[in-house]
Parts: C-alpha cells; sequence; structure tokens
C-alpha cells in the first residue's frame, strides 16, 4: 500500500502537482484540506496531490467489515484549471499503479458530488474497476456558495479499495500495507478502539460541548477576517458533528439545522479567502477564464474560419457530426442525440439542403453523439433579394425624374437609375430593385449552422470546464464535422472540429481518422463501439438473457426497463457477464439484495422459475476484457455490499420493534419540537384522531392503532439508518418477523408512501391515515418554528410532503372527511409548540400552491386547475372536479352556464351580503331571475359533483342573460341597488362549486 | 521541498520501513504521533517513516521570521530495535538528499531529550549542518512513564531548516517547494494567519474549555480500556495547552500542574497500549531483550572464548585498549578516559603486570577512549597457594600416621601423603601442601580484566541500546584491544574485540585495521584524528587566535574556557573558522549575543582591544571541509537567531517596564496563589518589610522600593519568554533604557541571582533584599498550598529556591536582622493563603537542610556542620561558625574545653531549666564552678564569634572537669538533684553558640 502511495505520489508530482500533506485536523475527506477546499476558489491555478486518512465515524465497524474503516487513506489530486486530458491522466495514474487497463473494465459511471456542510457541489464520476468504486471524479463547479473560475478537477482515490483489487484480497485487514506488515496488523486496533469511541463510547454532551466551542472560535475568526483558522474550526465542527452522529445523536431535523450552520460558516470563509487572496495579489497568479480570454484573444482571431478553404461537393452528400464528450449521465444520452438531431434538421431545412422532415440517423453513446444526415444538397438555392432605395415619393421629383436621392442610391449599389424600379418591402413601396444572389455551398451553411448547435447543448445539470465557458453535462472533447470526405471547419467549446473520432481509452490508437462521413458509424463498429442505443439494448437482452439461462434462471427485461435504459447508455460496447453471490444472502430480504443490485451496482437480479432470487448476477462490462478478472472484481463488490447488509440486518434483529422504537428518543429532530420518539407519539395521535373522523372501524381502526405505536421504529434500525430508502420495507420486514398483524406491517410499510413524485401513495386505509398524519405534523410543526421553505432551500423537504398529503388524501377519496385544513389544525394540537391560525393558513395555502401545481403537471388547463382550487382542502374532490371540468368545458350549455355567471359574479363586489326581497323588484326579469333561483336551489342534491350541479344549475342561464338585459344592477336608489346585488350574491354563493371566473 | 521529503521517504522505505501518515490532529512533533509515541512501547518491532506538520504555536511569528514557523515539516522515522548503525544510515539519508558529507560539517552534538507531558525521555544528539540544527536524533529510553525494550532510534529532520542550507535561502519562504512554486506562496498566508490566531486572537476561555472537554474524553477513553482514542485526546490537550500558553495565558504554576495531568494521562495510555498488546499477542512479534537472549543464546555462548587462540608475547610489550563509542557528550569525555586508565592499571596493577603507579596514557575524543600501557610484563607472576586438606586434629592419629582422610586428600590432588605439611588458613592449621601456580599470560589476564572495564562503563546518565543490556553514556560500537600485534579476544556489550578503529565517518574506509598497539594514536592522527585533548586545544587556541587577530581582535581562552573545553571535547579534528555577522547587531546587548554564541552555537567571541565584541566568531568544525560552505552556514545560522533576538528585542522596547509588569496579571502563577503580577506584588511588599527590618535607608532602601514595584517584569518581555535565561539580565537592560536609576536596574538584575549552585549572589544590598524576598515567597507560599518537594520531584525548583535564599544571606551578614524563620513569618504574611505555623516550621527545616548539604559540599566536616546547625537561620552566622569551628578544632585549648562542655550537656535531661541557688551547694567545686560561670558570663560579649567565645569561656573547663570530679549530680536528694542539674542547664544556655555534642 505505501509502495502504491509512493507511486501516485511521484506519478503526480511529475505532473506538475505540488504534494501536500493530510490535513492536521480530522476531515472526513480530502476534499476538505485546505489544499482542496480553500485552493479551488479564485483564480489562482494549483495543482496538487496529497494522502488524506479521511475520517467516517458513520463507517466505524469494528475493523469487521471488509470494506469499510472509520479511517480509510484517500489520495486527493487537485488540478486547477482543469487540464482538457484528466481522464487519461487519471488511466495513466491507475497503470502506474500496476491495473491493467485491458484486462479489467474500468468505467466513469455518473456521481455527482455535493457536500451541503461545505457549500460545494461538482459533476463527474465514480470510477469503477470491475464493479469496484475506487475513486471520485468531479469537475468542481461551486465551492463554500462560489461559482469557480477557473474550473478544478478533484480526483480521489479511495486507497484501502483500490489496494485490496490490486492485491486479490478481500479484507481490509488482509492488504499488504508494507513488507511483511498487513494492514491489520499496523492499524487493526486503531480500527477497533476508534470504532468503539464513534459507535459506542464518544460522550455526546461532550462532543455538543466541542460542537459549539468549534464554531464559536469560527465565528470569531471571521470577524477577525482569518480565513485560516475558520476553516480549520469549521472541519472540526464537521467532525464534531460526524461523531454526534455516529452515536445516534442527530435526527433528521437537527442535522438539516447544523448542516445550515456550518454551511453558512463555510460560505463566508470560502469568501474571505477569496478576498483575502486578491488583497495579497493572487501570489500564484491568475488562470480565470477572464485572464485566459485576454491571453487568447489574438491568437483565437487569427485563427478563425478561413472561409475560402471550406469545402464544395457536386452532388447531394452525406454530413456526419460527431460530437465527442465525457462519459455523459445515461438519462442524457438519447435526449442530447434527439436534441443535436433536431437542430441539424431545422437548420439544414431552413438552408433548403435538406425537405422538411428528412430522416437523419441519430446514435449515442455515453461518449459521443452522431447525428448522420444524406442526401444534403451540396448548395442552398439561389434565392432574389429585394434591394430597398429611397421612399418612392421621395425617389423621384414630381417630374418623374430621378431625385438626388435615388441618384445617390444607385451609385452607392452600382446600379444604372434606369434599372432601379419599385420593390415593396413591409407593406411600403420604395425605389429599388431585385437582386439574384447565389444559395452558399453546404459546408459554409453547417460550418455557420454548427457552432450553435454545440453551444447550445443543455442538459438537466450543466457544468464549465474550460475557459471557452461552454456549459453542458459533461465536457465535450471532439468535434468531427465530415461532409463527405471533407471537414466542415467550425470551433465550438474551445475545440476546432476534424475528422478524428475517439473509440476506446484502451484501444492502440485511441483516435483514429474517419474516411469519410459514411465511414463513421462502420469505423466506430469496427473498433467495438456500437453506436445505436437499439443495437446495444439487443445485445444486453440477448446476452443477459442467454447467460441467466445458463444458471437456470431468466431476466426480467420488461420489469427492469428503467435499469435496462440505464445500463444501455452506460456503455459503448456491451459484454454481459454472470457473477454469484453466496446462497446464504438469499436469507435477507429480497428488497435489500435487489436494491443494492440495482441500485449500486447496476446489475440485473436473476430470478428462478417461481420467480425467487437466485445466487446470480449480470453484470454489464465496457468492451472486451479479462472475464475471469472482472467477474471475480464484481463478485468481491456485491458480496461486501451484502455483507455489510446483513450485518446490519442481524443486529436488527436482534432487538425487537418496541425497543427501535424506543431508540428514537436518542434521535433529536429539531431542537424546538422534541426528539423522533415525540414526533413518532404525535404521528400515533394525529392518526388516531383522524381514524375516528374518518369513521374507521374493525381492523382498519386496530391497524392504525397498533401500527401508530410503532411508527417510524425502523429509522433507529441500523440498516435504514444505512439505506434510507429502505425505510418502511424495513418496518414491514421487522414487524412481520416480530409477529405482528400482517395489517399492521402493511401500514408500517405505506405511511411511508409515496416516497417521491411518481411513487404509487398507500393501498390501504391504515396506512394512507398514518401517511397522511405523518405529512400533517411535518407540516404543522415546522412551520410553527418557522422552517418553512423558502425560494430554493426546503432542507426538511416540505414541498415533498406537502404533495404527498394531497396526493395520499386524492388517492382516498373515502377519508374525505379528513380536509387539509381540518387535519392541519388536528396536527397543530399535538404539537409541542404554540401554531396560530395565521400560520396554519399559511400551511394549508402551502398545501393548495402543491396540489395545483401537481393538477398542471398532470396536464389539467390552467382555468380548469384555478377554478377548482376552492376544493384544494378536500384534494379528491378537487381532482374529481377538475376532471369533470375538463369534460365539460366543450359542452355549449356548459359555456352558456359559465358565461352567464360570470356576469353575476363581474358585478358583485367582494363581500356583499347575499339577501334580497321581491318588494324593491322594479322590473319583472327580476321575478324570473328569483324563480328560477329558488327553483335551482331546491333541485341542487348536497355537495353536489360537477356534471350534476350543472344539469340542476342550467335553468339560471337565461333568466340571467335576460336580467342583465333588462335590469340596471347600480340603481341610483341605493336601496334598489343593495337589493339587486343581494339577489346576485345569493347565486353567487349557491355556485361556489368552481371559481367561475377562472374558467374558460 | 516536496521532492526532499520523496526522498526521504524512498530511502527509508528502501530501508524496510512502514510508510506512515501525518496524525490528523495538531501534534507538537513527530513523536506524539501514535506511529512514535506509542509503537515504541513493547516488545514488538517497528520501523517506520513519515511527515509531520508539527504544530508549535509559541514559534508563531506571522511568518516574519525567516526560520521559526508555527507549522513546521519533520520527517520523522523509527527503528525498533535500534539497528546498530543508525548513525550511518541516517548519514546515507543525508546523501540521499544531495548534502556531499565531505564538504559539510555534520556534527552529532549532545542533546538529550525529554518530554514532560508523554513521560518520555531519551539520549542523543541533535545534528549540526555546518552549525544548522536539522535534526533530532535520539535513543528512546523511556515514553509514558514506561522503560523501553528494545530501545528505539527516533529521528527527526526539520525539513525546512535542511531545505534552506541546501538551496542557500536564508528565508523559509522563500525555499522553493515545488517546481515554480516557493513555500511563501503555498503556506504564507497561513503561517500568517494562523500566528494570529495562536498569538492574538484565540479566545482564551474557549480554549481552556476544549482542554477540559479533551481531557475529560481522554480519561472516559482510559476507562473504557482503549488507549487509541485516549492518546488522540492527550494530543488534543496537549495542543489546546500550547496554544493558550501561545496567548500568554499560562503561568509557572499552572504549566507545571497541566504538566502533572497530561503527564499523567500519557503514563496511563502508554500502560493501557502495552497491556492491550499483550492482549493481542503482540501481532507484529517480540524484539525485546528477553526474546533476543532467548534466540542468541546458542551461538552466542558457541562463540565464546576459545582460551587456546590466545596471543603469547616473549617480553614487555605494548597494550592498547579503544573503545569507539557514538558521540558522547562532552563532559563524559576526559572523565570516561581518567576511569578506564584506573581500571586498567588497577586491573594490571594486581595482576602483577605492571607495578604500582605505572603512567598509562589515556586519550579521548567524542567517539573514542583510548588506554595505551606500555611495559606489560608478557605473564603474570608465578605464585604459591596453599592447598588445604584435613583439619590438623584429624590428618594424623595418636600415631602420628597419616588418617584415612589424609590418605583420601592426598589421593585426590595426586600428591604423595608424604609431602603433605601443615598450611595455617584463617587461622587454623590444616594438614595441605604448597602448590606453585604459573602466572597467566598478559592477554589471559586482559581478555578476563577487559569485559568488566566495558561493562562497567558510567556516566552522569545512562541509556540502553540494544539486547546485550550494556548501559552508558552512549552506545558502544568498537573494541579494539591489542596487545602488541596480537588482538586480545573478549566480547562485551554485544560486541567481540578486534582490531579496526574507526576514522571520520566520511573517510574513504571508515573502519582501518591497526597494525599493533603502538600504532593506534599514529593511526588515527594519519586520518586526521587527534586522541590527545590538549593537542586539540592547543590547536584551537592557536587557530582561533590567529583567525581573531586576522579580525583585529583576540579570544578570551581563558574566560571562554568552560566553552573551550566543551569544543575540545566536540571534535576530532578541531578546523577553527572565522565567522562574521552584521554590525548591526551589535546594538543588541552584549549579553543576549555572546548567549546565542555560546549556549546555542558553542561560538568563541572575538573581542576588539577595548573590550567590545566584534561582529566576528570562531567556529569549530570537525574535520575537514570546505570553508566557505561551513562559515556561509554558520553564518546563516547565527543570523537567523540574532534575527530572532532583535525581533523580541525591538517588540519589547515598544513598551514600558509598568507596561510589561502589566502583562504580568496574564500569567498565572499557581490557581491559589494568583498571577505572577500577584507575586510580583507580593515580592515587593516583602523585601519592603525586610529593608526596614534590616535598617535600610538612603539609596538602598529607594532601590528596593522602585525595583520591588517593577519586580518580575521581564518575565512578561518576549524576549524572557523566549530565552528565559536571560530575566533579570533583560530587566535590568530595560530598566536603563527606560531611564531608571542604575541602582534600580542593578537591582532587578541581581535579585534573579544566583541562579544557579554555583552562580554569583548579588553583590549589592537592594538586589540582596530583592532576593531573599523573592525565594521567601516562593517557599512560603507553595509550602501552604501543599507544592513542597517530594522524592525526586521538585516542579517549582524550591531546593535551588531555598538554597539560593541561604547563599544570598551568607553573602550578606549585613542582612543579618533577617533570619529564615523571620523571613518566611514575613512572607506568610503576604499570602493569599493561610500559612500554618506548622508549615512555616517545615519550610525553614527545609532550608536548613539545603544549608546543611551546602557547608557539606563546601568542605566542611559532618561534624562541624552539625555542630553550627542551631545557627542556620542566620546562615552567615553558620558559616561563620564552621570556618572557625573548622579552624579551633585542632586547637587543645578548644578540644578541653569541649569536652568539658560535652560532659555537661550529656548529663542535663532536655528540658531542664536554667536556675539554682549557692545554698544547696555541697561541694566547694560547685562553689567554684558556680564562680567561674558567673565571670564567663559577664566576659562574654553579646553574640560572640566562636574564638572570641572559646577565649571567654576556656575558663570553665578546668571547673567543670574538677566539678565532674567531686560532684555526683544526681544526688538522692531531690532538691540538691535539681540545684546541680540547674547550675548546668544554666551552662548549657551559656554556650548554646554550637551544638556542643555533635564537635568532634
Amino acid at each position: 500500500m505505501q509502495d502504491a502511495l509512493m507511486r501516485l505520489t511521484g506519478y503526480w508530482a511529475g505532473r506538475g502537482c505540488l504534494v501536500g500533506q493530510p490535513m492536521n485536523t480530522e476531515v472526513g475527506a480530502g476534499t476538505l484540506n485546505p489544499a482542496t477546499a480553500l485552493r479551488v476558489l479564485g483564480p489562482e491555478p494549483w495543482r496538487v496531490a496529497y494522502a488524506e486518512p479521511s475520517v467516517r465515524p458513520d463507517d466505524a465497524r469494528y475493523g469487521d467489515n471488509p470494506n469499510r474503516l472509520q479511517t480509510h487513506t484517500q489520495f486527493q489530486v487537485v488540478l486547477k484549471p482543469e487540464p482538457g486530458d484528466a481522464q487519461e491522466q487519471y488511466l495513466g495514474s491507475l497503470a502506474a499503479l500496476g491495473v491493467d487497463l485491458r484486462a479489467h473494465d474500468v468505467r466513469f459511471v455518473e456521481d455527482d458530488w455535493a457536500s451541503p456542510a461545505l457549500g460545494a457541489w461538482g459533476l463527474g464520476w465514480e470510477v469503477w474497476l470491475d464493479g469496484l468504486e475506487i475513486t471520485q471524479f468531479t469537475y468542481f463547479q461551486q465551492s463554500g456558495g462560489l461559482t469557480l473560475d477557473p474550473v478544478s478537477v478533484e480526483i480521489t482515490y479511495g486507497m484501502e479499495r483500490i489496494l485490496m483489487a490490486l492485491q486479490g484480497v478481500s479484507h481490509f485487514k488482509d492488504i499488504r500495507y508494507a513488507p511483511g506488515v498487513t494492514y491489520g496488523e499496523a492499524f487493526g486496533q486503531a480500527e477497533y478502539e476508534m470504532s468503539r469511541y464513534y459507535l459506542d463510547d464518544a460522550d455526546i454532551g461532550a462532543v455538543r460541548g466541542l460542537f459549539e466551542a468549534y464554531a464559536g472560535e469560527a465565528r470569531r475568526m471571521l470577524d477577525a477576517r482569518l480565513p485560516v483558522p475558520a476553516h480549520t474550526y469549521v472541519l472540526k465542527c464537521s467532525h464534531a458533528f460526524n461523531v454526534l452522529d455516529s452515536r445516534g445523536a442527530i435526527g433528521t431535523a437537527e442535522r438539516a439545522r447544523a448542516f445550515a450552520r456550518m454551511r453558512g460558516l463555510a460560505h463566508e470563509v470560502a469568501g474571505l479567502w477569496v478576498e483575502r487572496r486578491a488583497e495579497l495579489g493572487h501570489p500564484l497568479g491568475d488562470a480565470s477564464g477572464r485572464a485566459a480570454a485576454t491571453a487568447a484573444a489574438e491568437p483565437a482571431d487569427a485563427a478563425e474560419a478561413s472561409p475560402a478553404a471550406l469545402p464544395e461537393i457536386t452532388g447531394p452528400g452525406t454530413f456526419a457530426l460527431e460530437i465527442g464528450v465525457e462519459e455523459l449521465p445515461p438519462n442524457e444520452v438519447a435526449r442530447t442525440a434527439r436534441e443535436v438531431a433536431d437542430r441539424l434538421l431545422r437548420g439544414l431545412v431552413e438552408a433548403g439542403l435538406l425537405p422538411a422532415g428528412s430522416p437523419l440517423d441519430a446514435y449515442a453513446t455515453p461518449r459521443r453523439i452522431i447525428v448522420v444526415a444524406e442526401g444534403v444538397e451540396p448548395r442552398e438555392p439561389d434565392r432574389e433579394e429585394a434591394v430597398k432605395g429611397p421612399r418612392l415619393a421621395a425617389a423621384y421629383g414630381p417630374d418623374g425624374a430621378p431625385t438626388k436621392a435615388l441618384l445617390g442610391f444607385a451609385r452607392g449599389h452600382g446600379v444604372d437609375p434606369a434599372g432601379v424600379g419599385t420593390v415593396t418591402v413591409g407593406g411600403g413601396e420604395y425605389a429599388g430593385y431585385v437582386r439574384r444572389v447565389e444559395g452558399r455551398p453546404a459546408a459554409e451553411v453547417l460550418a455557420a449552422l454548427l457552432p450553435g448547435i454545440v453551444a447550445g447543448l443543455r442538459a438537466g445539470k450543466n457544468m464549465r470546464w474550460n475557459a471557452a465557458g461552454a456549459s453542458f453535462a459533461r465536457p465535450i472533447r471532439g468535434l468531427l464535422a465530415l461532409l463527405d470526405e471533407h471537414v466542415v471547419p467550425f470551433a465550438a467549446a474551445g475545440l476546432r472540429s476534424g475528422r478524428e473520432t475517439r473509440v476506446h481509452r484502451t484501444a492502440e490508437r485511441p483516435a483514429v481518422p474517419v474516411a469519410s462521413a459514411r465511414d463513421l458509424v462502420p469505423t466506430l463498429r469496427a473498433h467495438g463501439i456500437e453506436p445505436a442505443a437499439a443495437r446495444r439494448r439487443a445485445v444486453i437482452a440477448e446476452t443477459a438473457g442467454a447467460l441467466a439461462r445458463s444458471a437456470g434462471g431468466t431476466v426480467d427485461l420488461d420489469g427492469e426497463r428503467a435499469l435496462v435504459d440505464e445500463v444501455v447508455d452506460l456503455v459503448e460496447e456491451p459484454v454481459a457477464l454472470l457473477g454469484s453471490f453466496d446462497g446464504g444472502y438469499l436469507d435477507l430480504p429480497e428488497e435489500i439484495l435487489t436494491t443494492v443490485m440495482r441500485k449500486h451496482q447496476r446489475y440485473l437480479p436473476v430470478r428462478g422459475p417461481s420467480g425467487r432470487l437466485l445466487p446470480h448476477f449480470v453484470a454489464v462490462a465496457n468492451g472486451e476484457c479479462d472475464h475471469g478478472a472482472v467477474r471475480a472484481g464484481n463478485e468481491a463488490v456485491l458480496r461486501a455490499r451484502y455483507e455489510d447488509a446483513a450485518f446490519f440486518f442481524q443486529q436488527d434483529l436482534r432487538g425487537t420493534p418496541e425497543e427501535m422504537r424506543d431508540g428514537l428518543g436518542t434521535l433529536t429532530f429539531t431542537g424546538r419540537l422534541g426528539s423522533m420518539a415525540d414526533r413518532a407519539e404525535r404521528i400515533r395521535a394525529i392518526a388516531a384522531e383522524l381514524a375516528d373522523r374518518a369513521g374507521l372501524s374493525g381492523g382498519d381502526a386496530a391497524a392504525v392503532r397498533r401500527a401508530g405505536e410503532l411508527a417510524k421504529f425502523d429509522l433507529a434500525s441500523a440498516m435504514v439508518i444505512e439505506l434510507p430508502g429502505l425505510a418502511g420495507t424495513m418496518a414491514r420486514e421487522y414487524a412481520r418477523r416480530a409477529g405482528e398483524d400482517p395489517a399492521v406491517a402493511q401500514a408500517l410499510y405505506e405511511m411511508e408512501l409515496p416516497r417521491s413524485a411518481g411513487d404509487a401513495p398507500p393501498a390501504g386505509t391504515p396506512g394512507a391515515v398514518l401517511a397522511i398524519a405523518d405529512r400533517l405534523d411535518l407540516l404543522a410543526g415546522l412551520f410553527a418554528v418557522g422552517s418553512a421553505p423558502t425560494g430554493g432551500s426546503d432542507p426538511f423537504g416540505l414541498r415533498r410532503a406537502a404533495l404527498a398529503l394531497t396526493a395520499v388524501l386524492r388517492a382516498h377519496p373515502a377519508l374525505a372527511p379528513i380536509t387539509v385544513g381540518g387535519g392541519l389544525a388536528v396536527a397543530a394540537r399535538h404539537q409541542p409548540v404554540e401554531v396560530p391560525p395565521e400560520t396554519l393558513a399559511e400551511a394549508e395555502r402551502f398545501v393548495a400552491r402543491r396540489l395545483e401545481q401537481a393538477l398542471l403537471d398532470e396536464g389539467h388547463a390552467v382555468s380548469v386547475v384555478r377554478a377548482v382550487l376552492p376544493h384544494a382542502g378536500a384534494p379528491a374532490h378537487a381532482e374529481r372536479a377538475a376532471a369533470d371540468l375538463g369534460g365539460l368545458l366543450d359542452e355549449p350549455r356548459f359555456q352558456r352556464l359559465t358565461a352567464a355567471l360570470q356576469r353575476v359574479l363581474r358585478i358583485v363586489p367582494e363581500g356583499t351580503p347575499a339577501g334580497y326581497g321581491p318588494g324593491l323588484f322594479q322590473d319583472p326579469a327580476e321575478h324570473r331571475l328569483d324563480e328560477a333561483f329558488t327553483q335551482v336551489r331546491a333541485a341542487l342534491p348536497a355537495r353536489p359533483a360537477l356534471p350534476e350541479f350543472t344539469a340542476a344549475a342550467l335553468p339560471l342561464a337565461a333568466p340571467i342573460d335576460a336580467y342583465f338585459d333588462a335590469v340596471m344592477v347600480m340603481a341610483d336608489d341605493p336601496a334598489v341597488r343593495a337589493n339587486r346585488l343581494g339577489l346576485l350574491a345569493a347565486i353567487r354563493d349557491l355556485v361556489d362549486v368552481l371559481d367561475w371566473r377562472e374558467v374558460g
């Protein structure tokens, strides 16, 4: 291991890196070392490499777990500005470590990085070596809340993992650390003892005290304008926080608050550092975009297009564009190809080089976007252009002779004044003439079109990388543009186009020239790369299926569609491999096993004939490799992950649900809202009230009662602390195993639903009631303590909670007695803090806005949604109303009714009380309207659905129209006027099933 | 710089070292990293190398000082067990760094190491490169209070210093850290900001809180039996303490208390670590002495002397013994040579190989002890030995015939029974015979004698190094023993003797064979080494004098005798070099300049004709070198040190003495005794009272008053905080510059005297009074709070204080009105705590014991000292009495008087009251004694000196003797008896100028 560290140090020092030292206070990652955290800020160039023993109390496992250590060794490299070939340099470092890049499956898998505590984020990858995450590779975009210019590349190696893979050992303790000394011999005792400290023995009170003291010193140092010591104290804060966390002393809300505090300090540190460096005159220089632009200005201009060099073709040709990129996130691959194809097509059609609707071939892999267009005309068609001179009136004298203006125009354009006629431009008539304009050659059109297409690329999350200022999901590294055999020259994203394409990085020649546009796809295929996603999918389906069959099972390609889609866009040359794991792990709940396979490893589960999981999986490598080595590597990774899961599972099974629930007391929720146990108890009480209100009885009522008693207990389980996504799933599992009623177990599972916007809500009523109680508690409590979301910040996920609340209520019309407002009022009564009425109202409005958004997202028209919003407090009702309204909008009688009612509503001032007497009527139309109103009121059922209402209220339409034709509502006599408005207000109150003003 | 670190890492990794990482909490030195602090404990082997950014808040200088950094980089190597050639391996590492060992002056200069906070110590050196300390090299003896087995070698490189020397830059900021980046560019801002934190901005209250929290966690982890986290918290404690210290918030006594606490924790950590490693079964093995002895037992025995191989010489020969050692402390060099010579001579004389009193030639350098004996007889003389048989009575029957016993004896010894005669053994007569024993050859005698001489070497401070269990000032690495041209074979200290001697380590062949005993010294001289100290001294005197003359000055060899003595024993081949420094530094007080030269650098100051310092110095290198390079190096070191001193001096001069005195308030003395300001105020008040008591007036009284107001002010000065040895000196300097009366300045200087046992006490009376007040305050206060010395522990230096108190009182008989007891009572009244009478009495006894010891050390006989102890409260008087008594002891009349008085004192029971009446006299002798007593009493002056007393009291002798001849004191009649005892008691009380019982 030490040899590996020395090799990496030597390798990067040889590439201009300063060799740094680890931070001399505990840090969770090399990123926190000021050599990264501060140095990536500001314009100064910086290259550094250092080892960083990284302390993660949460990963403490007493040294038992083969892969997890409370202190693992990171090797950290920062390249600022990014050098343009950081991936290749990185691969070189793996080779320097002795990794045979052709035998192994090295992959860059999307993994964006964000540190809330640092106020930092970046886009990049985790690097997989045979499925094992060995490196984090990030283009830093922000740190300390500041946008970075220049952008730094951060490469963080996980040394233990790399060494385990290289040495072929399956436990970190077996790593040969130095000649004759294993890792376990050297550091085993420290692992055990520090694990004891972090998991069992650290004094929570003392460490809380340290946290406060550190935060205080950080604050003081910021005030003293000393960012370096301030940063040190922020790091100490962060470590103290981590210790508290690993001791189980931090609840969700406390975590959010502490993060906010640390983030605030980190932001100030960053800002202050930048200021101080500027005051010091940037001792290391300026490598920012501004500086680069200044320096590059002249040569860049000089290099700009010499259009004379543009190639020409003589007949319809083929054009191929390849945008070479670093590994894109899978969900951007196909989307980007479509977008490029659309824009290219639009440009070519506009230029008349292709007929509208021509089919373009779009291809995409993680590393390239390709569009091929056939039959591209060699030139734009020629066209005529009116050249406008003086206004006709000013062009000729009264005698019809050309004026001076016209003569000047003619002279200026080199035409004979006699040849000037009349042209019409923008409806005006001018002296002028028509000129024939020759169409540009295709290459020229493309050279003008392509820079905009490349520069206009955008993804869901975009990054900057170099001084050229381009912005996309990942850096663009190559541009191929061929018109038949000619290069179409253009420049974009700091690159110039050419004819080279990049094949596998491990190829003999990683970049190969392409002879002509038609050869691009064949050339790639000749190098093993399949640019067509459909073909890649077919290969995966076929080979994965065959492998599964060889193990006596199948892969559920339909069921795993999302995963297969992802895998298709993770590789350029899919190579499926069958791996196995110890059948003993099948004792673990299936959800755990498949969650790990899918989410963490992108493996396809293999199932037997009965649908039960088999101890196999299919992994898809990228490109040919040593199958034995890669399979073994992937198996080792999965084994380690299952080992971890088994550890948690066994640990949890030692306790009962009740015991875990008691553990909630140690998890703070927020200071003023008590512990997670307090919250669970509130959920129980709120759910009980709601169940009464909704009239639940029998089994449902009992299930709510019992599940309420156990609510959230699994948050204190080791498994859920480790894999929070399994909250609810584990509750169901542990409850079942503890012998709880299946309905109770199911309710505990369902109360966590829906987990996200698209997720299904609880199917059962008890789960729904608990889910509602859960969200109501969150909303009432956090609004009361002033933690409502603001702007982009929603640390407690209240938007998601509100949306979930409406989703559950919508899915359970039978729970209609529970309204949002009523439910919030119940929840408010159970809070340990006072919840004023205006706060409750605010929370209710907040939920209404989420419902509004959801209905809009589901495709309801804005007018429909606005019209049903008065029912936002009863989302199920609102949803039905929206659906009904959508169906009615096109019906003439509904339109008739709407128009009539809108006339009423427009004229009645807000706050006008309903009430009138026929004695003041002055017109028969008033009597007729009164009559119709009285009949309709009598005919309307209670709480009518919209179609019923429409049918019943339609008789009002004609009397209303007649009324307005005959009557002047705003009569001079105040009494008469009030009486008229009182009648209209009564109608208004009768028709409040919708906000009619919004309809239409 | 990073290249240097990589080279060192590679060098030591290539020598089997594990490459470690810096500690991830702030440490003051690489030693504190558990990879050293814990790993040196216990029997497991361990070799490690790592860089350690070492944080020393005290060294913070805002990045301004060229040599001092709050964080400097250590490179730390631990070799356990010590490999036997660690010095050579170390030199190899310097060569690997690019140091030309032949051009530069690399020296191992005694520097023992102790860390009170760690409970650790070791013996070793600082390594000098051209006068610059670049490395600490230590044989670890104890850590955490535990004796180490095996012994580790610790090598700590100061990287910045090494790099400055290698790169020839004079400020750390100019070090080229990485290609294109200087140290200052990379770390300058951190130096400044962390300096600000440590010196100005750290919150004292917060950091005190951290200290307590850390200590608490350390305590808890010890209780949980987790030494690793406990150690981490001890380190955090230590850093918090250092921060408080650099903020000036720690007083002497608080320091001692905090150290005691940290030491206690560190001891427990060490003990617990050793236990835990044993429980773990010593995963890395066992390299302890016990294990080594077991392993080595057989071959060692096999190798033991084959006496047949012992050489023989035929005529008187020459014997040479050389014990090769690693660099000895200078004060051990000559002493050891004398001891070896004495012991060798004794052995040879006892064996009859040399006549008693033969002159041996003893030589010594730091690396070798040589004794050469000429005229060694080839063999011991033959001798006769009585062989004892049965008792004579049992040897012959009544008939005179040999008994069976005799016959058996004769048979057993193979002698003719007739040849058996009578031998006398131990006064008894036995049958037996006299055998002639042949003397052993000289080589055999020597081979038997030498192991004891080598193994018996002892120094003031001894160390162990290897498993052979030897113990000496430094490791023994070579044994040469030649009798003429023959090797005298023996084994000691794990070595076997031979004929090789080690010359300069940089020589072509560092070990050369010596042909014969006579050739040893010439061989060494041929290699440049001068084994005779006198010759080395002569070379130094001559060359240093010449160099000084060349600069127009002289070196005061007599005045610098102690320094020259030291230098003589620091080198084997003295090469004097003249260096210079910037004349601007001569503006600093001379004491500062010369203190730095002598104490820190062992340079000889050069003075001009007027005695004023010149800007030159003479350094003495060891062996030939590149003079230009070595001079430049030494000059750079001195410049840096003077720069430091100038920084402090200028900083101090910005304040007045009063302002500095006010700074004393921030220095805690001890918790219960207040701050250093409180102590200074007490000294002022005590001195004022004492001055009154001693009747001071006029200038002396005024000087005491004013100096009292400023007492100790310089303890708050930067210079004294840095160089505590200049306390008093700086007070005088700063007081003078502030315009204080010269007498006041002098008193402030003198009140710190004497600094050590041999030092001169204050010459002036005001200084003496203040010095007395100072020590009285210390004694009264610390005895009162229970901090009296116990056993070997005297953290506050009270023994030294008591000794100083007696020394000052002895030097100032005019201050006789101030007694120890009276003074302590005055001091007690000013303490903020109650000082009970028994405590004062205890303190007074403590001072008396110190006086007793001092008088004994000065050569007074035990009986004399005991006799004068009744005057210990007035040390000046006691001293005079002792001197007088010494002079009188041989005088017959004094002996006569003594004998008479002792008769009196022997018979009077303790507590007998004086008083008698002639009325009860029964014998004329009583009357005569009464008469003599009355006359003597009248004749005695008040407070007579001993000679006066003797002259006056002599007339008592005869009457006393006559009295005892005639009178039975213990008469039957109680009244008569009481009367007689009353007379004798009156004499007893009259003669209490001495404790007469002790005289003689």
